[in-house]
């Protein structure tokens, strides 16, 4: 049934469907699979009134279902053996493509081989399929409606249409991704070269995230600085494999044209769509707090933002990887380099938000 | 007014409820820009009952409105001076991010100054803002209701509330074309180091495309097509500039590591969830159809189709295009030379749907 034949059916009250129209202004909020992840499961739960429930997504590439997000239970629950009246459930629900409801799960005689094994007290379960132009491509589960209650027929219906909702937001958001992490390893490729898998590029791009939320960016700046965290070395496409593998010190010359990398980088992402914060991070991210850096001599806050942000994720990623012409320097030596560096080289205040980072534990690169 | 305000203000009956639904799921079941312009668009129209309009967007990097689409007018009337009540109504609708409706726009007393040089027989105006978090991103404008008819007050809201709907759409249909467009610039940097503007892949990704709807495939098949076109030479990068750029004939050796280039590339693209369509049109595009290519030896029918479909589109962009080692066959010899590799080098039935695509004038690279 499509989601205009399931609307046109399931006569819900105005109530509900303005509840389903902020869903979906909700959801498609946000291109960030994590985050709408989280905005449909949260949703779930509280207009079903679950204790506890999951999304699987299809993965494109095997086939499988993998667990994505879960609600008051784990990972572990989900694979045990005991779980297996859920289990069936599920299975069925995604091969057939259609909502199972069960009022009564362990008393359900379509379970009923099953009901001996399993020990998770369910009561009762409702799962449904998510599909996107008519492939299967994720199901929600939930089980056990708070206050000893049981799921009803109609919220088998609602579910199903939230389920329709979150479809196209999470594939949405997947297929960003998606690009998202070629442009990545694209960028990886041109940064190593003969080793794309060193993750440079991840790396400084999530710290450029991390220092931009500890400065207190939205989410579109937070985006907008991935981007240019991903983006800033691009630049080195032009310049030739001689140089930029070269394991002794540089000629004057070669250095000169190692310092092309940032204005041919502007000039690769010029034909984008791209804001200028975006373009002039690329552009400036090697110049230097103290107006000695590159291509612009510019100096403090008129180095752009974003650039100040590269330069000290940049920086501190160089100093804690291998690179051919030297081995890491390790952390600790990093952390007091860039302290040193700061005010000279780097930004004071982008430093501080950076080291406040790292003594948080919850950073995770 | 936020998106749930207005809802929460307009009091839309049952029906105009469901109408929004069908529009969310609608808009936001594509992020190709062009589609979904083209469906807001037709929407907007049919809805409101309205003789002619236009979307515009903001460019990102110029903070311009730039226009997108329009219906039953061009882009020359609304650069014409005389469309000055109009232009107005848009500056104001723009600056104060509001709704404006003129019942009567050649006697509202707001844009007096303007109506005598108004020739366009204008009688009834809506423009509305888009707005993404708060943001301008576009507008909406439509004008003249049919028969004789103007819009009313309830007609102000209902497109606000559209044009929420389809604000979100556009934008993250703008979000996933800049990344889209990233890639190609960053494969082209790759296919040309040190001329990374001669878009052989905007043009192989596009004749790809073009090829797969010749032959019938859906939307998504069209979208993995387009990425395979981007990326299929990604595998590139690990090659030497040395051997890529060389003028002369490679030797037997350096032709082996040119050979390497799609299983690099399958190696590089495979960290990401694409499919596995994608992967293989990667490594097979060199396949020949007689099974005398690399690196797989692959014949007829087991190549996968969209290496076949690469190979037809990558084969004749480089006959048509200058390269280091030679200049352009030009076209009429490149379909020749591609008629007689039908069947040996070409699937046949790929290279038959290209020659259509190339007989009909629409194809515009």
């Amino acid at each position: 049934m499509s989601f205009q034949e399931r609307l046109a059916d399931s006569k819900f009250e105005e109530g509900q469907l303005l509840t389903l129209l902020r869903l979906f202004s909700l959801f498609n909020s946000s291109l960030d699979l994590n985050k709408v992840l989280e905005m449909v499961m949260d949703e779930v739960i509280a207009i079903l009134k679950a204790e506890r429930g999951f999304i699987m997504l299809l993965d494109t590439k095997n086939s499988e279902l993998v667990l994505s997000i879960a609600r008051n239970m784990d990972h572990q629950t989900i694979q045990e053996d005991e779980f297996t009246i859920s289990k069936n459930i599920i299975l069925k629900s995604a091969t057939d493509k259609t909502p199972i409801i069960s009022f009564n799960a362990m008393q359900d005689p379509r379970f009923d081989q099953y009901k001996s094994v399993s020990i998770h007290n369910l009561r009762s379960i409702l799962c449904v399929p998510m599909l996107f132009k008519g492939d299967l491509t994720g199901l929600i589960y939930i089980d056990n409606r708070i206050k000893s209650g049981v799921f009803r027929e109609p919220d088998k219906n609602l579910l199903q249409t939230i389920a329709d909702v979150a479809a196209i937001a999470l594939e949405n958001a997947r297929s960003y991704l998606k690009v998202k992490n070629t442009i990545k390893v694209l960028a990886n490729s041109i940064e190593a070269k003969d080793d794309y898998t060193r993750g440079h590029v991840e790396r400084v791009s999530h710290y450029c995230v991390e220092i931009g939320k500890q400065l207190g960016l939205n989410e579109r700046r937070l985006e907008e600085l991935e981007i240019a965290g991903i983006l800033h070395d691009i630049g080195k496409i032009g310049i030739p494999d001689t140089i930029l593998k070269k394991q002794n010190t540089l000629t004057l010359e070669e250095r000169e044209t190692m310092k092309q990398h940032p204005v041919v980088g502007e000039d690769i992402v010029s034909p984008i769509e791209f804001s200028q914060d975006i373009i002039k991070a690329i552009k400036h991210h090697q110049e230097h707090y103290d107006g000695r850096g590159y291509p612009g001599g510019l100096r403090g806050e008129d180095i752009p933002l974003y650039a100040r942000i590269v330069a000290v994720a940049d920086t501190y990623d160089a100093m804690t990887s291998d690179r051919p012409y030297r081995k890491s320097v390790g952390e600790d030596a990093a952390l007091k380099e860039l302290r040193q560096a700061a005010g000279t080289q780097l930004d004071p205040s982008v430093v501080n938000a950076f080291m406040l980072i790292l003594s948080s534990p919850k950073i995770d690169a």
